[in-house]
Formats: structure tokens, C-alpha cells, sequence
């Protein structure tokens, strides 16, 4: 078949795809252009109505009721409000999940209080992390590991059940790997991890909106995950940390700032934890971006997680079919599983001369990321991608690295 | 004299001081209303021209370039940028203050970076605290000395020069008290920590933005601050970190998020830190809010620290005085030092209900804060709050308690 006539069947598949989109309302809920934007695993795109609301916090609620608004407004409950309506994305009940500080921060806060929980005084003292995580995860881990003197063991998250011991005090994994998009077996692992007595803490900031995670179900301990990529809180947006409920009461922080005091504003000189889900606070929260954060959230009404799912992978697919047939052969090799129960929802390429590539593919309106030293990352936000756009970006890559052939 | 011709005598000299008053133009940079507002040392006033910059902020950075922002908006370097301009407010030569995280976790960074400046693996294995520091200082100061095996030594920050020695790794002090308004001399103890052979932490929360610092000049180590007080950043506004020049290479962070990395983009396994401030880093900066007090900081723009100092001192001065004349002698007592070398910008009343009568003062249209138990708390922020304001609330604080008595 001739390569025109394959694209033509392809812009044919993609309209029909299209059209039998069920999510493809929910598009029109973001500011988009003509640019095909595959970065929403990076920086979700903004939706429509967080504007006005930014504008109202800022004029309103600061400019106008200013003090007043740490009540009326209910910035002071923010953390916890917004923690609930996080919640049912990752399969949690309410009650179990704050909003605040940067991902690794959350890292440092799980890993210090899971060693504590696991009991690291007695003879568990080795945390084992993800050897192909998303390196902050890393460097926090060596952190905590060196502060509980711990021992930090790194490997490879399927080789993880065969180091678990009465040694293993915390397992760190990411659900899906940041550079190739595979998604690991939360399930098995978890339930390994406890087999062993260990306590397991996940990374979600790769999968949290874009599959369903299952915390509650499956008896994840501790997680942390950001918000500005799937859940398109904005640039830097404030992550969230979840303790599973039975395991709140032994949540022994390390970072026990007076937000997750039991009276904060008793101005105790001793601290006494509060209960649930708040303990897991620490300093005042950054109102700005946690309120756009919240209005971010409402593109969900009405959308399940797995009608996104669904759609994800049927994206992902498409695009490697598309791939294969406007990519020459041996330009490109996929890093990501073919499998669906090991994919994520991203398709990484590697690339020999990825870096010049990318800048290629931005100039011609297609955006995706480059992550050193050889890989193309395509994201696939279900909430405001189309098959079009699956299309249309296959088939710029392949005019992109047949011109730089 | 009777009370209506003191209170005419206090609003004649208002009048005048006002209109001597060579910041009184900077007031209309500030959204404001006809409400007394002295509560700035709490949530600062909304600058007039911030909510216009978050728009661009989030239509255009965010809405229209989305990713491409973190270079072509300068997203990425956000947080030493705007540290390098909170600098001259604090007395800081550029490249020693990084933005980010909250005041409590910027406290948790320097107290371990501290102790293992000091060399706590040796004999100086305490922490010395200000034992009426605001509560989460002392909280995170005790979360510190548990992960790096020091013994916690609250103490009045008079005492402290008494209970220094041998075995100080660091001290944790508070520039101006929250409570009373207190200024501790940061000078001479800074030089007494230094003589012991001990690190010094600052927290500037109440301070910076009302009065000189002067860190580069006193030496001091490591200091902390938020910005959401006198520097007008917006609720929750990050919390900025100060590490001097000198001692950057020898700052080895319990947080080393991907931001301090040396080569963050390098996606490496093993961490190496970043050179000068940068190392104060953690996860990826929370833009909203960070921009948001980027511009809130122009306010500045020709405006001098000794300026504000000057005034400050007058309008508490002022406020001292009307309360005098206004408030029934014994009705309330001043806990903030008579003595300008010892006040900050703030001034604290003990007053038995005054939980009732902060209620009624906001009723009124006087906003200052109730700190528990016993505690009204007026701030006074010399950028936007005139002598006829202080007449005012001091004239109502009489006319609300003599209605209660």
C-alpha cells in the first residue's frame, strides 16, 4: 500500500474514532489551539473556566475579604476539601488525602514516617526504591534512608519482590515510569511488599487521572502524586499525600508544621497531631494555586475514570499503529509495552537525534517532550486529545525524521 | 482635658503627620477600602496591579504557551529570581535567597543543614530554640533534632548567650516576635551563636519588609521568612531561604529535590547538588503563587527600608500614645517594648475578653487579629497604612471596650 493511501485510511480510522468519542464533549472544557499538544503528562493544558475563578480568589477573596477569607472563603479547609474531591480519581474514600507542598516533599514525609510505622528501631532498616525512578524520588529516598539510618537499596521495580525481606522496612515505586510510560503491577507489588511486613508508598504522578489507581482497593499505604499534569492543576501546583485510614493514627511526620496541629491556633509550644488525614499538613498552603487547583478539578464532573482509560488506550494504540505506518522502519523504536496492563498513558520513542526532532515537531505544531539523552515523550491527556491529533502528530513525526534522514 | 478635645487633639496631629508622610503615595499602589486595616503582618494588602499579572499569568503563560513557559516565561528560574529581589530587603548581596515551599519546611532545611554544618557527628549535638517562638518553628525544630540525634534546648532569646557553648550546633531564633511584637537584637546574638562556634537561623517572618535585616552585614548563616506578611505575596505565598555565600558549599539540604540538582534535566540517578543558592531548591515551584508575589514585590519600586523603619516606629508610636488617651487605664496593657531598639512593627494589647472585643473592632471596621488567649494584635504596614488610621482604630478600640466594660 502506498504511503498516501495509508494515510488516508488512517485520517478515515481517526475521524470515525472521533466520532464515536464519548469524552470528546469534554475537549471544549480547556483552551486549546491548532497545536497538537501531547504534553499534558508535563503540564496539563489550562481549563476554560480556571481563569475567572484565579481572578476572583485574587480580586475577592485576597483584595476584598482579605484576613476574613481564611474562613469565609474556606482557604484554611482547602487542603482537606480538596484532598476529597482528588480522592475518588485514585480510588480513595474521603478522608484520607491532603493537598500541599511539591511531590518530593510528600516523598520525604512518606518515606521518614513509613520507615517509622515499619518500625526501622527493630532490624528493619533497608528502604528499596524504583533504580528507574523519576530521580527526585531517588535523591529523597537517599535522604531519608541517611536521616532514619536506614540502608537505601535501588532496583528494578520486577525485581523488587525478590529483595523484599524482614530487612525491608519502605518500598518506593512509581505507578507508571516517568520516561517509558510502563505502567507497573500496583496490585502484586503492593500485596508483596506486605507479605514481607513492609510498607509500601507509591508515586501516582504519572497515572492519577489518566487510569484508575485503586488505592482503597488495594491496600496501598502511603501515596503522594502532583496535580499539574493528568489532573491540570496548573504549573507547579501543590501534590497531594494520601495515608490509608487504619495507618493515620501512626502517621509520625517529620515535618509536623503547626497546620497539622490538633489546635493549631491554640499556639501550643507542644505539638499533639491532629486526627486523620490532617496530619499530614505542614505549612500554611499556597492559596493561589491551590484554589485554581480545586476550580481544575470540575472538568471531571460527569467523566469516570474508566471511560478515560478506556479512551487512553485506544489512543496509545492508535498512535503506535499510526507510527508504524508513517515512521520508515528502525527510525524510532517504542520503549513502551505493547501490552495495555503495562502501559501508562504515554508512548515513549527512542530516538537517536530526539533532541533535534523535538524542536522540529514544536515548530510544526506538534508538542511533545524530550527527555535525555534519546527519548521522544508523547502524552495522551483522554480529557482533551482526539484521534486527530493522534493522527496528525504520527504523521508530522514521520515527515519530520524522513527530512532529517 | 476632656475626651473630646484629647480626641480632637489626636486627629489634628494625625492630620499633620499624614500629611508629612513621604510614603503616604505609596498607599494607592494597594487595593483598599475605608476598613482599618492592621492586619498586614498576618495577609498583606492586595497590590492594585497583581490580579492584571496572574491573568497573564494564567491565560497566556499557562493558557496560550503551556510548557514552552518554563523558558520562554522564565518559569523555571522563578525561584532565585525573586529571591535575588527580596535580597535588598533584607540586607542581602544577589545569589544567597531562594523562593519556594512553605516557612516550616525552609525551617526544617536549615536546622539539619545546620547541625551538620556544625559538625554534629562531633560533640555539638544540641538545638537551641526560642521557647516563645511562633509554635511550628519549635515543632520542626524538634523534628530536626530527632532525625540528626540532637537534644532540643528551648529558652527565652534573652537566655540564650548564657546556655550557649561547646555543644550548640545551631540556634533557631525569631527576629521580631509574633506574639508581642518583641525585636531581638540580631546582632549581638548572631555574634554570640558565632563565639560559641554555633550556626545561626533567622526567621524574618515578622520582620522583613518592616525593618533593616541586615544579613549579609551580621553574619548571619542561614535564615527563613514568608512572604504573605509585610512583603504583601498573597495567602500562602511561598516562603523564601537565605544561605550565606560562604557557607553554599558546605549547605548539604535533607531535601534534595530534583531542583537542586546540579543538572536537573540530566534526569540522573545519582544526585549531585547545584552550586550557590540553588541547593535550596526542592520539587518544581508553585508559579501561580510565585508570580503572583514577584509582582506584588514592585510595590517597592523607590521605596527604602530605612523609610519604612522610620515610619513604623512613628505609627506605633502614634497608636501607643491614642491608646493612652482613649482606652481606660487599666483596660488593656501593652506587651510590646516601649523602647524602638526592641519593637517591631506590630503592637500587642493583653486585654481579658479580648477574643469579644477583636469581634466587635472587626465590626467596626477595624481589622487586627486575636491570638489566643488573651491577645489583640494590631500591624501596622508602613506601605499602605496612614495616621489617621491609626487615630481611628485606637479611638474605636476605646469606644468598643468602654462598651463592654
Amino acid at each position: 500500500m502506498s504511503e498516501r493511501s495509508e494515510r488516508s485510511e488512517q485520517v478515515v480510522r481517526a475521524g470515525k474514532l472521533d466520532a464515536a468519542d464519548e469524552l470528546a464533549g469534554v475537549r471544549s472544557r480547556f483552551v486549546l489551539d491548532d497545536v497538537v499538544y501531547l504534553d499534558g503528562n508535563s503540564l496539563g493544558a489550562l481549563p476554560a473556566h480556571v481563569p475567572g475563578r484565579v481572578e476572583d480568589v485574587v480580586r475577592r477573596q485576597w483584595g476584598e475579604l482579605r484576613i476574613r477569607s481564611w474562613e469565609e472563603s474556606g482557604w484554611w479547609t482547602a487542603p482537606e476539601r480538596i484532598g476529597d474531591r482528588i480522592a475518588p480519581l485514585v480510588g480513595a474514600a474521603a478522608g484520607q488525602i491532603v493537598v500541599g507542598d511539591s511531590t518530593s516533599v510528600n516523598v520525604f514525609k512518606a518515606l521518614v514516617a513509613a520507615v517509622r510505622m515499619a518500625g526501622a528501631g527493630g532490624r528493619r532498616d533497608e528502604i528499596v526504591v524504583d533504580a528507574t525512578t523519576f530521580p527526585t524520588d531517588g535523591y529523597i529516598a537517599e535522604s531519608a534512608a541517611r536521616l532514619t539510618g536506614c540502608a537505601l537499596r535501588p532496583v528494578a521495580p520486577a525485581d523488587v519482590p525478590a529483595v523484599l525481606g524482614d530487612r525491608t522496612a519502605a518500598v518506593l515505586l512509581n505507578h507508571v515510569d516517568y520516561r517509558t510510560g510502563r505502567l507497573h503491577d500496583l496490585p502484586s507489588l503492593t500485596s508483596a511488599i506486605h507479605a514481607a511486613g513492609a510498607v509500601s508508598v507509591w508515586d501516582l504522578c504519572h497515572s492519577a487521572g489518566a487510569l484508575p489507581v485503586g488505592l482503597d482497593e488495594h491496600g496501598v499505604d502511603l501515596a503522594v502524586g502532583c496535580t499539574y499534569k493528568y489532573l491540570n492543576g496548573g504549573p507547579g501546583s501543590p501534590a497531594y499525600f494520601y495515608v490509608r485510614r487504619e495507618l493515620q493514627d501512626r502517621f509520625d511526620s517529620p515535618l509536623p508544621g503547626w497546620n497539622s496541629h490538633a489546635e493549631p491556633f491554640g499556639m501550643r509550644a507542644a505539638y499533639e497531631p491532629a486526627a486523620g488525614a490532617l496530619r499530614g499538613r505542614v505549612g500554611t498552603p499556597d492559596i493561589l494555586s491551590m484554589l485554581a487547583l480545586e476550580a481544575a478539578l470540575e472538568v471531571w464532573e460527569g467523566v469516570s475514570v474508566e471511560s478515560v482509560r478506556a479512551k487512553s488506550l485506544a489512543l496509545t494504540d492508535f498512535f503506535l499503529e499510526c507510527v508504524t505506518s508513517y515512521v520508515p522502519e528502525g527510525r524510532v523504536e517504542s520503549l513502551t509495552p505493547g501490552a495495555h496492563a503495562e502501559r501508562g498513558s504515554q508512548v515513549a520513542l527512542r530516538c537517536d537525534d530526539a533532541g533535534d526532532v523535538m524542536k522540529r515537531l514544536v515548530e510544526w505544531g506538534v508538542v511533545g517532550d524530550f527527555r535525555a539523552p534519546d527519548v521522544l515523550r508523547f502524552g495522551f491527556t483522554p480529557l482533551y486529545v482526539g484521534f486527530g491529533d493522534v493522527e496528525r502528530a504520527a504523521r508530522v513525526l514521520g515527515e519530520t525524521v524522513a527530512g532529517a534522514a
